[in-house]
């Protein structure tokens, strides 16, 4: 038996009204058998580069031929295009300002990009409320099997939006930044594994320095690897590079913020 | 084969305790078929008129034959009665305190609403989490198609309370209240486009003086189409006048707050 | 036709973060019929006896041969070991670090705990996220049926944390404390009917006095059943003595906070 198609969502619509259930509700309406999976629905309102980092962090984990609907929108009911991203084993729906940054920055032999123009697939046309009117159905039609050509014209003028990539000084210092607190206040940077072994070679861990606000951070395996409650770095579970407080928070505690400097030195 | 049967289900209970949780073991224990969905569990505690309003702009997008349960329902284990709403196409289940409000508000052919008594449907009688002990079990065995007719007698005097509705001055201003805030501070009222095309005529907008706190505000089409961080109106994706602001919240930026009142005027 | 297999999820990653997301998509490759449940992702972070008490609420209101999976686990990476408990019913996954000590004091036929180390049902060694690479993968190849002998081999010596359990005193009084507050600032007790009964025989309602802070409060049958806004208490649905304030909290109003001492006598 085929398996149940899967729509995931990432939205900011918070969790208090019913907007991500009434979604569920259209997409249910045009396919019953659809399994949908919620990311996250509190990326903060109208943060187009956080949802961009979240599904770049989130979609890789989800069987192929996932559908991923991204529905964070400050520009809707303006000329803001909607779009379908077809990818080598992903699909993806949303708005066209950036949120699906990540993804093509990741490298795929299939890149496809359509602006979804056929209003037959739309429930009604609203101005405001896309996320129901366009992204649900669109997304449900497309788990039905109807072919991404179906939906309008290929594109290639998308949107993207620069996400924060570190830079090698002349001195081999790699300069990054925090670019994702999570719940527990961790602090994540946009420095990769790939990247350090690129510089330093394979296992330089050892002979890492890891500086922020000017001082030298030790780097650990694990969180529970320290001692009292200082500032620690590690590589997190996905690939990198990471500052945290054992049972603590490196941002309240800390005041480590989105945009904080990290540098890493080779010694 | 036939679609698995859908239950949603609207509470104040929260997403830190584990009672929505339980309440799913109880409804797979009964139908493991059953596909329920989360309208929300966000409703501020115990406050009904939220409940019907929420359920209100929500029921119709699901597919006919949906069962919603709604638990906001601060008279548990007193006299008030479980019951059973049973409308043309979808059927509700929950406390009789009013929080099915719109939906007899709304024109049906068919509308049956019983006292839920018969215990054998029960998980067992507690008197503090009827959401558990009645409410799940009863919409599981409904999914299965156990007649609506075996849970209890027909009643006719069923619980509604009053949701505010606009009236229409002798000048034929239209006086109305905010009467929903959504997480973005969006302030929805009362007042539909119904009721305005049914006063002025259709495609008024042009002509609209929208009035609150005594100063008029320009009604636009949609949320980016603003200038600055002003306070502005439109039609929203639910065909109700919305106060909002652009990239800003007309609750917090503005002091709306439910209750509020707003006039429309036909210049 | 077999029912969907049942996974249920207990971890304090919170709903803003995509790690819940990211384990979904994790089982869903491994088994795409899964039927995935949340019971909460907002354990206070780390807190390792919310975690212990909330599955021990819930676990018995699933149906049979339901998988529980608990990922509170402020120790990732270090030697603490990934287990399997098996009770005749159900199956539970997660740390070893104590978030089982409910399940280990109810008295069950069968109890089984396995240490797992089969490194081949890993998705990857990574040393801060074992929810993603060990715990969910693991729980998702159990529910193919892949027998728990398989993961590694049996333990007796696995973790247990003292959950506090109320003591008698010489003079006959039950002297307990406040173990879980929920959102509407309901204390609960580790005081249980059968307790109770055991003390003071069957029905006692009438002749029990409960004492906080060294003041008296009635025992009522239901919330709505007392007057003003005072402490009060009932046995709630799980069979415990809880204080409460109707349409109120006991925890804002009265400072009821965990651990709180309450003592009933029998008059």
């Amino acid at each position: 038996m085929q398996p149940n198609p899967i729509i995931t969502l990432t939205t900011d619509f918070g969790v208090k009204d019913p907007f991500v259930g009434i979604m569920k509700g259209i997409m249910l309406n045009i396919n019953p058998s659809v399994n949908i999976v919620d990311i996250t629905h509190n990326i903060s309102p109208q943060n187009i580069m956080e949802a961009a980092i979240t599904i770049g962090m989130s979609f890789e984990y989800f069987p192929h031929k996932t559908i991923h609907v991204v529905v964070v929108d400050p520009g809707v009911g303006s000329i803001r295009r909607p779009i379908i991203v077809l990818t080598d084993y992903y699909c993806f729906i949303g708005p066209d300002n950036g949120v699906f940054s990540q993804i093509y920055n990741v490298k795929h032999e299939i890149l496809l990009v359509t602006h979804i123009t056929s209003e037959h697939y739309f429930i009604k046309e609203s101005s405001t409320f896309h996320g129901r009117d366009i992204f649900a159905p669109v997304a449900a039609w497309l788990s039905k099997g109807i072919d991404i050509i179906k939906f309008g014209d290929l594109i290639t003028d998308y949107v993207s939006i620069p996400i924060p990539s570190p830079t090698v000084s002349e001195r081999n210092i790699i300069e990054g930044e925090v670019i994702y607190i999570d719940r527990f206040g961790n602090a994540i940077t946009n420095i990769k594994t790939q990247k350090i072994e690129d510089l330093y070679g394979n296992n330089p861990q050892g002979r890492l320095k890891v500086i922020v606000k000017g001082k030298e951070m030790p780097v650990k395996n694990h969180y529970s690897e320290t001692e009292g409650k200082g500032l620690y770095s590690l590589i997190n579970s996905f690939d990198c590079l990471e500052l945290f407080v054992y049972r603590g928070s490196a941002s309240s505690d800390f005041g480590i913020t989105i945009g904080e400097k990290v540098s890493v030195v080779f010694a």
